[in-house]
């Protein structure tokens, strides 16, 4: 280990010039202008792992961006097969006047990296690159059978990657996979995130009358939607925070004594939170922490709401029609199609004469929780407890769909920084 | 009165002429590139009023359209002074494919004329002055003393009435004010129109966090003001449809028994109602007819609402901020400041916390009733019965809201058509 990280530090300034070009790449997925960077960057990154020594490297051509995938199966049968996922494309520039620096000419200041990029994904990518650089310099192997897959399609939903996976289940196939595109707990505390809340996406719409109508004329005995569909969503949780869809609890995992001592361990800050927020109070279900509701704990959201008339000033429109996305995050072991089942029931009991309400399940995602005594989350908390050694790991629930989960991987997210990567928050 | 009758009999051909002359004028007041017909209208109504032999008319130029008022006092200090009140000006056109005729080509069909202003507010202004002119002509008097207002500006809330009102006080003063811009119970059945609902309109703000968030990294702890908004609106009423902002019902005026069985004897149908708006059932407040819950009985609708994301498609936004417009229609005697305050003090006890609301007045009338034994009523109610004695007057509360009526007027407010009018519902 000495070896390795000695062989880091004495080309710390190739690495770095390295991270830059491969940042200076504009690989936005979402741009069609930027397609030919998109690809121009699979391809640097390929080179890469070539010069690096990795065995096999492979550009898979999608019907959108391509997938780079690597090989070092040199450990043999007997040892474990580690799947590394990551991404090289990365979000729109927009509002291009924040930034700082341009967000493709990579520039330091106070020891950080500041491109679009840095924390997202490419900054993380390139630790593991580097990592295996170094292993395979100093000892010629890895301890364990590595397989590399980097997408190039993450910040548009990865449309590419279920098929991919799918079609290659079998080459794909390992004990663990590391994920390095999540978050910190905070800065200086590295975290392994053993799960991740699903999601329930769900957009109802309500009806009343078929035409917008003058509510002096007909307010009264016409039943409104807009008033429908608030009392509907009112009627979804009660006093205390808690959602009152029958079952809705159900399949929740409760969290032991021993999970919830350590996250109240972690001494999240309240005020902070308040205050990063702008509120004088929080809410939510009554009876946990803020870490708990945040990470061990289902919600339910109304991410948009819109009918009626909605511009300056009065008109006395009894409204034909509205509509709500209405979204629950997920924990162990709810499933989101029996959610989405439920929440539709609940509105169908609920729904009140003169008012046709019809849920439509939008988009949804399973959560996902690890085993924390996994041999591989030892192996993750040993290596963190050896490069920051007065840190503990901080071990915490995350609070991201997993939608690019392959349904054959057993999933490990682990999260290592090593603090000169930053990001401009545009 | 025979006499009247043949006069207006022998020249129904000539005042149909002026009628559609009157109509071809195309006076909507909103748009400022037909300004100059408006004025047009209010000098051809001006002089039409000279020609019929009303000894005083004036054209008064306002900030905005001009008012035209006339008078005959020839009856006497102690005969009743009634003022009628009109307009000229008519809606905006669009959508203009919807006519058959074009809006300002007035058409007849099935003894119907069809043209925009016909029914709202050109054709009853013109019965009334072709009522005036037959008595002039066969008496050389009339039996009141008659004040004629018709305003060009009543299609975009009269912005200019009160303040004329307000000035001409004295001038304008009146036992009673006869206003034709409401409509019949039903074709065929005249309607004196004796009360109208009042209006509280009010725009509740609600405010979360400091910017949009997502839903997965913030959901939980940090309060949703989308859902918050809907727990608001969703507690202002019961499951009986009754508002439940404390003190809302304090002031509201039971209707007696009598009065109830004179709605009930209307006849009004639950069916046509429902066949008219599309819906399966109705709602609003039990233990009230329809006709009751739309004439006797206060109501809350929400209006528009609006936060949030409302595009297409799936977005985990635990947003910033969101709106809603709710206003109530008020029944006598509620007032609307009041009812506005209370509302303001049941959004503030029921804001949750984390939340910020603002609930911000933007628009209110008082509810008006006239008392049903004055002696101007029991008067109308005799020219209807003479005019069509099969139908006895159908005596209905109404339901817009009273802004035009200035505050030294008795209002009382008749409508009587004579069935030859017709308004293509653009």
């Amino acid at each position: 280990m000495n070896q390795i990280l000695a062989h880091l530090s004495a080309n710390e300034d190739v690495s770095l010039q390295q991270l830059l070009e491969f940042l200076a790449i504009g690989s936005v997925s979402t741009d069609p202008t930027r397609a030919g960077d998109v690809q121009h960057c699979a391809t640097w990154l390929a080179d890469h792992l070539r010069t690096i020594g990795m065995p096999t490297v492979e550009i898979h051509q999608t019907a959108g961006h391509p997938i780079v995938y690597a090989e070092h199966l040199g450990a043999g049968p007997d040892k474990p097969t580690v799947l590394m996922y990551g991404h090289y494309d990365v979000q729109p520039v927009d509002p291009i006047d924040l930034w700082t620096n341009p967000p493709f000419e990579p520039t330091l200041r106070d020891g950080k990296v500041f491109a679009r990029g840095a924390t997202d994904d490419k900054g993380q990518v390139f630790i593991h690159v580097k990592a295996v650089e170094a292993m395979l310099a100093t000892s010629g192997s890895l301890p364990v059978n590595l397989k590399m897959l980097i997408e190039g399609e993450e910040e548009i939903g990865s449309p590419n990657l279920t098929p991919f996976v799918r079609e290659h289940r079998e080459r794909l196939a390992c004990d663990a996979v590391v994920v390095s595109d999540t978050a910190m707990f905070a800065p200086g505390e590295p975290s392994i995130v053993y799960g991740l809340r699903g999601l329930a996406y769900l957009q109802i719409d309500v009806q009343g009358p078929n035409r917008d109508l003058h509510s002096g004329s007909y307010g009264g005995p016409v039943a409104n939607p807009l008033n429908a569909l608030c009392t509907i969503i009112g009627k979804m949780k009660d006093e205390q925070g808690r959602v009152t869809i029958p079952g809705f609890y159900d399949d929740v995992l409760d969290v032991s004594d021993q999970e919830r001592a350590e996250l109240a361990g972690l001494q999240y800050s309240d005020e902070r939170l308040k205050g990063d927020v702008g509120v004088t109070a929080l809410g939510g279900e009554s009876g946990f922490s803020s870490v708990e509701k945040l990470w061990t704990r289902p919600t339910l959201d109304v991410n948009g709401i819109y009918g009626g008339f909605t511009g300056e000033g009065a008109k006395t429109v009894l409204p034909a029609k509205g509509m709500a996305k209405v979204s629950m995050r997920l924990v162990p072991h709810q499933e989101h199609h029996d959610i989405a089942r439920k929440v539709q029931d609940f509105v169908n009991s609920i729904t009140p004469p003169g008012i046709t309400a019809t849920v439509t399940d939008l988009h949804g995602a399973d959560p996902v929780l690890v085993p924390r005594d996994a041999p591989a989350m030892h192996a993750a908390a040993r290596a963190l407890m050896r490069d920051e050694a007065r840190i503990p790991p901080a071990i915490a629930v995350c609070n991201l769909a997993v939608e690019d989960a392959g349904d054959s991987f057993t999933l490990m997210v682990v999260e290592f920084f090593r603090g000169h990567e930053g990001d401009t928050d545009a």
